[in-house]
C-alpha cells in the first residue's frame, strides 16, 4: 500500500518515480491559459486567510459544498471567514474520489507544509497553519508565483481591456516572470445576448472605429489585435457551445449584424451564421499573426437562473452541453484550411465522450507548420482529474502524437492552483510508467525523458513561440 | 490469483477486505426500487423450481439465451422447465464477463449454499440442489426477503392500482418487512400510445373524477397521489424517453389533449410539450410532498415487433436510445426551480456516456433541502455489472459527491435478486480501497466507514425520509 | 516489470500466458475483411524495400507522421524512400501509447526476426536487416501469407469487379489459401455523389441490364450479386453515415433516383430515404442468400480538401462522425425483421461511444438462425488499439454473448499485417486471464480454451458457412 500523498502520489512503478523525479518535477511552470486577475500580481496582493484564496471565488468548492447540503450562507453568505472554511473542512474530509481532495492536499504540502488529511478533526489546526503562512511575505501574490517556478502567465482578456496592469508588470524590473494577455473576444461574438450592442459600443469607443457594419466590428477586432500583439499576446481563446458550421453570403451576414444592433431578434440559424463567419475571420487574423486559437465548446451555463441573478455568472452552475457534431467542426476546420487560414488550434471539449471525435479530427489538419500543429487541448475544467487527464492522453497517444503535446495549464482564478502542474506530471509520468513496465515501450529514458520534458514545458515554448528559453 | 468467487470476491486490497467485511456485509438492504409483485408477498409464494425463479420472467437471461443461438421452445416456449435450465446452464458456463454470471453465482452462493460454477457440466446437479432447497419453509418469498436482510421495499405501481397488496402486507403483523407502494404515472403521460384513451377512462373510472381536459387530468393524479400517500408512498418513477424541455401554454396543452382523447394523431413536437407539461406538473406536486422523482432515459423500448406481438413488452427487446440532449434536462430542472417546484430528484440513464452531462447537471441545482438533493441513480439495467457500477460511481465521485450516494436498488422481478446488493457494495469498497491502497485518500475508517454504511443503507433512509431506523 | 515486447507480450497473469500460447497461439488465421489487392496475391509480388510495404499506402502511418510536423515531401511526395523511412522512424521512435508502435514492432519481430526498437537511432541499421529479408523468396506475397498461417481472406469489391485475379488464384492449384471477393456496393447506393449516374451506366454495361429505374438497379445488382456468389462471395460490407431509417413509398423512390440519374439535386432527406431502401433491399437479398452482412457507420471522410484534390480518398483526412441514433438502428433492424429480410448482421462504429448502444442493439435481434447472428464487429480503424479492442470486448461481454464473437480481421490494405491477430488474440487473452486472475470466472481450460480458440478462428468459419475446416 502506497502512503497517502506522499513524494511519490499516483507514481505506481519505478519508471514512472524516475520519469518525475529526474525529469519532470524540476521543469518550470508554464501558464498559457489561466483566469488570473493580473491587477493581484502588478500589486503583489497578500491576502488575509485561506478562506479568501480558497473560498472566495472558487466555483468548484462551492459546488461541491452545495451538493453536501450545505446552506449558501456558509458558501457565498454572511458567515464568517472561519465558518465557511469550518464547513468546508468537513466537505472536503469526505470527498474521496474527488479532485478537489487532492487539489487542496497538494496545495497544503507545497505551500502550507502540511501533510496531515484536512477534514472536520483537523480544521482547526489547519486554519491556524495556513493563516499564520499567509502573513508571511513568502507567499505575496508574486511570491508564490516565484516560488511555484512559473516562468510566464497568460491571463484572459477582452479585446477592450486596457491591458494597463499587464504594462505595469512589465515595466517592473522586479518582477521577472513573463505576463502575458491573451485575446478572448466572447462578448464581440455572442450577439443573441441582451447586451451585445452596448458591448459593440464600447468596443467602438475603444478602438476609436465607428461600428455600423459587420465590417465595421471587424476593422475594430484588428486594431485591437494589433494592439494585444504589440502587449505580447500570441494566444486567443473562445468559448462556444459547439464548433459550428453555417456558412451565409456577406448580404446575410451583414443583415444578421444590423438586426443585433438594434436588438432585434435573431434566429438560432442567424445566430450560427454569423458566429461561423466571425469564428472565420478572427481564424485569418490568428493565421496572418501566427497566434494560437483555442476552441473550448460543450459547456451550457448559468443553468440555475434563481442563482444566477444572485450571484451572477461563473458561480458553479454550469454543465456539460452534449451536442456537438464532429461533422461541424471538420467542416469548419477544412473551410479555413481550403482558405489557407487555418491557425494553429487547440480543441477542448467539455464533453470526455468527445476524446475520440477530436484524437481523430486533429489527425486531418497536421502539417509541416508546426508539430502537432491542431491540438487537443489537456483535460479540462470538470475533467481536470485523474481519470480525465488519464482518458484525454491515452485518447492522445492512441490516435495521435502525445509526444507533440502542449500539456497542461490550470484554467484558474487561484495563486496557488499551480500545483495542478504537478498532478498533471505525476498522471503523465504514471501513464508513460506503466506502459514500459507492461513491455508496451522500451525504458529509454532518453527518449522517455525528452517527452516529459518537452510536455511539461518545452513543447508549450516551441508551440506558442513565447521566445522563452527551453529547460 | 484470487480464488472463484470467495468471501473476498472483487476485494483486490486488504482496505477493501476490511471495508466490505467490517462496515458493509451486515447492513441490511434497502430496496427503494423493484418490480416484484406485492401479492407475491402478500401470499408468501413458494417456487416449485429453479427455472420459475430464474427463468420466469427474466429478460436479461432470455435475451442471453438468444445471443448463444437457443430456440425460443427453449426460453418462453413450450419446452419443459427442466430442458430449458439444461439450456440456461450451458449458456450461463460460457457467459465469461457477463454480469449474469456473477448474479447467478451469488444466488447460488447465498440461497443454496453452491459455491461450485454453473455450466452444462454441472447442469444436472444445480437441478437438484436448488430444487430441493426451494421445497423448504425457508425459501418462501417472505422468508428469502427476511434472510436477505430487508428492511424496506418500493414496488412501482400505476396511479389506478388499487394496493389492496400492499395493504394486506401492511395489516399482516407477521410480517416485519415495510412494503411500500412507488408511484409510476407513465399510463397517464403517454399520449402518443394507441391505448391511452383507454387508460384515460380508467384512471377517471378509479378517480371519480371526469376527464375531459387536462386540468382534469391533475385533478385526477392528485386524488391518486394523496390515495398512494395514505399508503406511505414517497417515491415516483418515470420511464422517459429523454428528459425533454418543451414548453407551451395551456391553451395548446388543452388542445394537444383533446387532440389525444379522440385518438387524433399527435405530432412529435405537441407530444414533448405535453409530456413536458406534465413532468412540470407531477415535479410540483411531488416538491409540495417531498416525494423524490426518479428519472428513467435512454431507453427505446419494444425494437422486434414480431416478438412484441408475440410476448409483449418487457421480454428482452429494449436498446439504448443515444438521443438525451443534456441542454434539456438542464433547461427542464431549471424551469422548476425557477417555479420553486423542484423536487429530490433521481437521474438514471441507459446510456453510460450520460454519466458526465449527468453529473456537471446535478451540480446546478444542489441545496441545502437535503444532502445531494439531486442525484444521480446507481449503474442501471444494461449498466449494473462491474464495469458499469465502477465507471457511475467514478464518475459520481469525481463531479460531486459519492459519500451522498443513495446508492443500490435491484429494479428487479426476482426475489433472489438482493445479493446485487451485496456484488455493488464489494464493488464500492474495493473502488475506495484501490483509492486508499494507491495514497489517494488517508485510511481513515472512520471518514470510510461511515461512507460506506452511508451509501449501502443510511443515505437511503435519510433522504427518501422512510421513517425507519439507521444502522 | 515485463520486458519489451517478449513472447508474454501484452500477457499480464498466468493465465493469460497459458491461454495464449496454448490455445490462441498456434490457430490459423481467418481474415474475413480487409482491403489488399488480389493482383498481388495472384502475380504474387516482392516488394523491393521496407518503404514500399510500409510507407506506400498506409494512411495510418501518413497521419502520424504529419501530427509529428513532418514536411509531405518525406511522406508522399518525391524524397527518396529511405529519406521516408529515415523520417518515419524518427516519429515512430516517440510514438508512445500508439498503436503503430506495436504493429510496427510486431512485424519487425515476426517478419524480420528483428527485436530492438525502431527510432532514429536504429534507424539505418532496421533499414538493411528489412530490405535484405524482403529480397529473399520467403517474403513474396504469398509467402508472407503462408508463413502468417492465414486459411482464408475475403477483398473488398465492387459489384463491377470482374474477380479476374480471384478466379486467377482459384484456379491456381500451387496456392492453397482461399481468396474470397466480398461485396461492396457502396457505389451504387451513393446517389449524392457527383458520379453516381457514371457509375449506374458502367454497373449496366457490366450487368447487361439497362438501368432507367431503381428497379433496374435491383435487377442489375442480383445479377452481380449472383455472379460474386459463383465466385465464393459469402459477405457484404457497406460503409454508412449512420445506419439510418428513413421510410418513403415506391412511387417516391423512383423519382428520387431518376433525379439521381439526370445529376438533378437530392435533399438530404432523400438521399436518406434511398438509401433506407437500398439498405432494405440488399438485406433481403443477403437473407435469401445467407450472405452475412457488415454495417460501418460513424465516419466523415475526405475533410482536407487541398489534401483530397491532391492525393485522393483513403489518404489519412477521415474523423469519426458523431451523429448515429441509435433509434434509426434498430429501427431499420426491426423492419428488416418484420419483413423476414434480417440476414446476419455485423455492426461497426468507428465511434467507440457507441459501443454500448450497439451491445444493447444486438441483443434485441438475435435467434437460433446462428450463434451471436447480429454481432458488434472487431474494434475497427481508429479503435484497433489495446484500449479499444478491450473496451469493444469489454462492452461485448458485458451486454451479450462474447464467446459467439466472430472476432479479429485486419481491414488492412498491407500483407504484413496479420500480426494484427495476434496483437487482437493477446488481447482477448489477457481479459480473460484478468477475469479469472481476479476471482471472476473459474480457471477452467475447458471452457476457456474453448472459447479462445473460438474466437481466434473457429466462430468466424462457422458463422460466415466459409466451409472449410475448424481447428
Amino acid at each position: 500500500m502506497k502512503a497517502f500523498m506522499d513524494q511519490d502520489f499516483l507514481l505506481q512503478t519505478d519508471v514512472a518515480k524516475k520519469l518525475f523525479h529526474e525529469y519532470a518535477e524540476s521543469m518550470p511552470v508554464l501558464d498559457y491559459h489561466c483566469h488570473i486577475n493580473p491587477k493581484e500580481i502588478a500589486e503583489d496582493r497578500q491576502f488575509e486567510n485561506i478562506t479568501q484564496v480558497w473560498l472566495g471565488g472558487d466555483h468548484y468548492k462551492w459546488r461541491f459544498m452545495r451538493s453536501c447540503g450545505v446552506d449558501e450562507k456558509y458558501i457565498t453568505g454572511d458567515a464568517s471567514d472561519k465558518e465557511k472554511f469550518l464547513k468546508w473542512a468537513e466537505c472536503l474530509g469526505k470527498a474521496v474520489g474527488n479532485p478537489l481532495y487532492h487539489w487542496s492536499h497538494l496545495e497544503l504540502q507545497r505551500y502550507f507544509d502540511y501533510h496531515g488529511a484536512l477534514s472536520a478533526k483537523t480544521a482547526e489546526e489547519v486554519w491556524e497553519i495556513c493563516n499564520k503562512k499567509l502573513a508571511e511575505p513568502s507567499m505575496s501574490v508574486r511570491n508564490i508565483i516565484r516560488q511555484s517556478n512559473v516562468k510566464l502567465i497568460c491571463t484572459t482578456d477582452d479585446p477592450i481591456d486596457s491591458l494597463e496592469w499587464h504594462k505595469k508588470i512589465k515595466e517592473d524590473a522586479s518582477f521577472e516572470v513573463v505576463v502575458l494577455p491573451a485575446w478572448r473576444p466572447d462578448k464581440a461574438m455572442n450577439l443573441e445576448k441582451p447586451d451585445y450592442s452596448d458591448y459593440v459600443k464600447k468596443l467602438a469607443e475603444v478602438s476609436g472605429v465607428t461600428i455600423r457594419a459587420f465590417s465595421d466590428l471587424k476593422t475594430a477586432l484588428v486594431k485591437r489585435m494589433d494592439y494585444f500583439a504589440e502587449n505580447g499576446c500570441v494566444v486567443s481563446d473562445h468559448a462556444l457551445e459547439y464548433v459550428m458550421f453555417e456558412p451565409a453570403t456577406n448580404d446575410e451576414l451583414e443583415a444578421i449584424f444590423r438586426k443585433a444592433l438594434i436588438k432585434d431578434r435573431i434566429t438560432r440559424k442567424e445566430e450560427m451564421q454569423f458566429k461561423t463567419a466571425f469564428m472565420t475571420f478572427v481564424a485569418g487574423e490568428y493565421t496572418k499573426r501566427n497566434w494560437v486559437m483555442q476552441l473550448h465548446y460543450g459547456c451550457k451555463r448559468d443553468n440555475n437562473t434563481p442563482m444566477f441573478n444572485k450571484l451572477g455568472p461563473d458561480t458553479g452552475y454550469d454543465c456539460i452541453n452534449n451536442y456537438a457534431p464532429s461533422s461541424q467542426t471538420a467542416d469548419f476546420l477544412n473551410n479555413l484550411i481550403i482558405n489557407d487560414s487555418l491557425p494553429k488550434t487547440i480543441l477542448y471539449s467539455l464533453n470526455p465522450n468527445d476524446n475520440q471525435a477530436i484524437g481523430t479530427i486533429l489527425g486531418c489538419f497536421q502539417n509541416s507548420d508546426a508539430v502537432a500543429k491542431i491540438q487537443q487541448g489537456s483535460a479540462w475544467w470538470f475533467n481536470d482529474h485523474k481519470v480525465g487527464m488519464q482518458d484525454q492522453m491515452t485518447s492522445l497517444a492512441n490516435l495521435g502524437n502525445l509526444s507533440g503535446f502542449v500539456g497542461m495549464l490550470t484554467d484558474s482564478r487561484s495563486f496557488l492552483s499551480y500545483t495542478r502542474h504537478e498532478y498533471f506530471r505525476r498522471i503523465l509520468c504514471n501513464l508513460l510508467g506503466n506502459w514500459v513496465d507492461n513491455g508496451e515501450f522500451p525504458e529509454d529514458y532518453d527518449i522517455l525523458g525528452e517527452i516529459v520534458k518537452d510536455i511539461s514545458f518545452n513543447n508549450a515554448v516551441r508551440y506558442f513561440k513565447f521566445g522563452i528559453k527551453e529547460y
